[in-house]
């Protein structure tokens, strides 16, 4: 996992200055690394019975549509919104100024379907909140919270208590 | 393939007025509709010895997440200005009214890199042909240009003149 790590590009003062933004996509670009890390997230979830991946945009849809085929399940997207066609649900949340939003089409889970959440990175954990709140309203079961990344500075896990939450790259700091 | 058409939701006056929408989100939560789209794409391109797959934000990054993991090869996206946060080249493109922009990491693609261009929809061609050009750009081979849906009364095949298009579901109209 360490080499996964070193995959990882650090962009400095992005999106704003400040910020250490960690892209991953040198490391989805790389297919060997890319395969482990579905791999690796497929045995952790294998014998979990999941039912649906749920993945939220953007990046997480690449990460959670390679799970979902590798666990052989759907993938069912959160996206900000006006951005799907048909009925949804909404969570409005938080952020560092003023508030956004995520929907989920209202028939995309089923009540008792077990579902796995799975986004790249998990920093406030905003919208990882949301988008549990927005499962759990269609009845869904929150497996497991997944992540490629933590930064463990921002203290995510807390806004996720209840939940289990598993990341596989960590960072220090924000 | 005519079941997976039938599990494509069409969803009238969306964005706007006049449109009928096809919701591929009614076949991708579907696992075992999912893993047969993916895997009809794999036979298609196992033997090209294609190096990446590029997907288009947003949907495109399900298809292409999951096929690139299948190929066993990397997966590269193309965003919206802004989005990608390191060097980037940018394309533009016409639209309707208007017009907008791609981005793909600069060193995203190495030269000779035999590039897979896949989004979910083929409509007017605009994005696609914006991402070829993005690919060309950084010296990659545009091996096919693959879609899960044409809409064939918006002729997008006459904007990828010149590249090998397939899709795998057809609609006629727009």
């Amino acid at each position: 996992m360490e080499d996964w790590k070193d995959l990882i590009r650090t962009v400095p003062d992005f999106p704003r200055k400040g910020i250490l933004f960690r892209d991953v996509t040198t490391l989805l670009k790389d297919g060997e690394a890319f395969r482990g890390v579905i791999e690796s997230f497929y045995k952790r979830y294998v014998s979990n019975q999941v039912d649906l991946v749920v993945g939220v945009e953007s990046r997480g849809f690449i990460l959670g549509g390679a799970l979902a085929y590798r666990l052989g399940v759907g993938f069912v997207p959160v996206r900000k919104p006006g951005k799907l066609p048909a009925q949804t649900i909404r969570v409005e949340y938080e952020l560092e100024y003023g508030r956004d939003a995520l929907e989920i089409h209202r028939d995309a889970i089923r009540p008792g379907d077990k579902v796995l959440v799975l986004d790249d990175l998990l920093a406030t954990g905003g919208t990882a909140s949301a988008t549990c709140q927005l499962v759990e309203k269609l009845q869904g079961i929150v497996v497991e919270v997944a992540f490629l990344i933590e930064l463990l500075g921002l203290k995510g896990r807390e806004k996720l208590e209840g939940y289990k939450v598993f990341s596989m790259i960590s960072y220090e700091g924000s």
